[in-house]
């Protein structure tokens, strides 16, 4: 792993794939084949792009306890161990509406209520995310959004991975569908026979996906679209240089646009990680991504003192942050921009990814400096409430008149004055 | 104005103006010029755009000090105390960060941090909007933003509007320049030679303006683009006419494409508000834009039941609501999208347009469904913190290991293994 002292933040930055014209048209003629078709037209699609030829959308009771019979055991109590770590994590997060009272009589107010329904994507393809089910759907869950829905790609053999649906069930998704692509956006968004329109879209999916997040985007609201993922960590010589290798390419492996950098204060450690990257990539299954990730976005920077590592790793704002040195919390407050951070050798990525119950959907390529892990706000919305009293309005009606006559809006002072007149 | 018995609330929905494929070019054109030639592009559309031959972008001191001798005492003292009530009811959605202990030494937190730099755009054209100027800073003055930059097109002399210089100071604003459309997104969005770069843009703008906000958006963060805006007023028979009227206008003189609905159990009510509203309409003196409002997407829709009205309600989504029924705080636990809802006749949209304290950028066109009025959680961010005992490390180490491999990341699973090995 190369090893540079100091960092120009904009050398890690990756380019979205916002995809082609090409993609776009593709993408806005299935919206417009399903909003006029419907199922039937989910179903050619399915039948085309994913080969499956299916007679229900719909899971089946049936698939469900299947499903539970092929997953391990064990691996269901882990499933469900993470899933209630994730919802006492996220209950934190729950908002309640408030008000203030003024003694004129004024109440002012903020009324908090969730989203009526949410879409949830989960990818398709040779590996199956539970965990990105439960990251999903718990927090909407626990926000108290009444409806959720799941949509997933079909393998071929017209079913959905066994691990996904258990995780979903344990989630507590009632509605799970055999749709994938723009085509599933399309029927979360805009509804077919089988499937009801819901308020929001959340969940990763390829440039087809993404692209049809952005179409349909105002008629219902979507998440963020996720760039690739990175890891920064912060080490100073306590650090074990097998532990933070092996950290650094945890994230490595996921995309060969990934991003690993160590920002250290301390020689001794730079070279001995990048030497054990070196030893543990050559070992790995999925060295070929890991290894492309390493060389194209990889990079061990070495600081003069803390504060300027510090101010690296503001600079990146990392998606992931680890911080491996004597005392992690001292640093805490000097961080600005972080979508995770995790403190000290036993808070290794992985564990944040899967269990302890924050979430993994994090903002990416330096936009935590403006955005935040997905929360239980993204499934609330607020209502402003005002309650003006009669005292208030006389002390100060002829006031916002003359605001709204400085701005030409002569009907709004109006507004104003007709209740003068009725007093 | 109509009346007509039950709603089909997409009879109200109005089409986003989301720019030609011509318009998009030319802003993309226009986006790639200011980050190529900097301050010396954003002086040439100025003066191609606006007319104005600018020597310098930034607002002068002298400027400023010029402004309030031109703005009326009593009316700047009117803003001030108007942007002391935003600051007060924004107070209140001021979020702290938070952590949760476990036994066994675990934390698991939320750290909260205000965006480090925000650009507000303001319109410029015939109308000045020195509200508009209060309504998008100060929250972000509330949530602790340190860079709070404005811009906004100068008129032909060079010079803005007094009222929105005074509106800018009196909220807090260090930093005016003078630069408006397109150029002054891509000016805050990549930075010039006088223009430092913003983490995020808010603010109204023509269709130049919104297309180019969707074009940075990405690279920065940006609000939500504002569709026409609507009002909705449930009453039963103990409204008076007169002021219902006058309410439904004051939104209808926005915009030809802005709603006015009245949805009441009364027929007296009807019929009293139909005829109001011609006969207070022919009086105004933006007429044509009200009328044409009126005509387009007025509406009175009459209930044989207060729920079917709210029913109604619901499904419009309205960005302003107003409840002026005989106990309105009874049916504020029903009323589940709206932007802002406004209790009692003396609560009359313009009090929160204007001087009580909420927010009036809102959800616009059905969008209350799933988003909230702009307020100060859009300026802070979040990002989750981690710190893993290690008594819950070996508790759950093996657990996490497992969940990675079940998906097929053994590098994953790896990164805990590295911490067993080294104990």
């Amino acid at each position: 792993m190369k090893i540079v002292n100091g960092v120009d933040s904009s050398y890690l930055k990756r380019s979205v794939d916002a995809g082609t014209e090409e993609q776009r048209i593709i993408v806005k003629d299935i919206i417009a084949n399903v909003k006029n078709a419907g199922d039937k037209a989910l179903k050619e699609y399915t039948l085309k792009f994913d080969q499956a030829d299916l007679s229900s959308l719909l899971v089946s009771e049936e698939e469900l306890e299947a499903a539970y019979e092929d997953v391990d055991k064990e691996m269901v109590a882990i499933i469900e161990e993470a899933a209630e770590n994730i919802r006492s994590y996220h209950q934190n997060q729950l908002k309640t509406s408030w008000m203030v009272t003024k003694e004129d009589g004024t109440i002012l107010g903020q009324k908090i209520t969730p989203l009526d329904s949410v879409g949830v994507y989960v990818p398709g393809g040779t590996a199956a995310y539970p965990s990105s089910v439960l990251m999903n759907v718990v927090p909407a869950k626990v926000a108290g959004v009444a409806r959720i829905v799941m949509v997933s790609p079909p393998n071929a053999d017209g079913k959905l991975p066994s691990a996904v649906l258990v995780a979903a069930h344990i989630a507590g998704v009632k509605e799970i569908y055999k749709a994938g692509g723009a085509q599933a956006v399309a029927a979360l968004a805009y509804g077919t026979e089988t499937i009801n329109s819901v308020d929001k879209i959340v969940g990763p999916g390829n440039v087809f996906v993404a692209l049809a997040k952005r179409e349909v985007y105002g008629d219902v609201d979507i998440d963020m679209i996720a760039g690739p993922s990175e890891i920064a960590v912060l080490a100073d010589e306590t650090a074990n240089a097998n532990e933070v290798a092996a950290d650094l390419l945890s994230q490595a492996e996921h995309d060969t646009r990934a991003s690993a950098v160590l920002v250290t204060t301390s020689q001794v450690l730079a070279e001995q990680v990048s030497a054990e990257v070196e030893k543990q990539l050559s070992e790995l299954p999925r060295k070929e991504i890991a290894q492309k990730s390493i060389e194209d976005f990889g990079l061990i920077v070495l600081t003069e003192t803390m504060d300027l590592a510090i101010e690296s790793i503001n600079a990146i704002a990392p998606e992931h942050l680890e911080i491996i040195t004597e005392n992690p919390f001292e640093l805490l407050g000097k961080i600005k921009h972080a979508g995770a951070i995790f403190l000290g050798r036993y808070s290794s990525e992985p564990v944040g990814d899967y269990f302890a119950g924050t979430n993994h959907v994090l903002p990416t390529n330096g936009t935590a400096r403006f955005s935040s892990p997905l929360n239980v706000d993204d499934f609330q919305k607020k209502s402003s409430v005002i309650s003006y009293s009669e005292k208030a309005f006389v002390l100060n009606g002829q006031k916002i008149a003359a605001f709204a006559r400085l701005e030409g809006l002569e009907a709004h002072a109006r507004a104003i004055e007709a209740r003068y007149k009725n007093k």
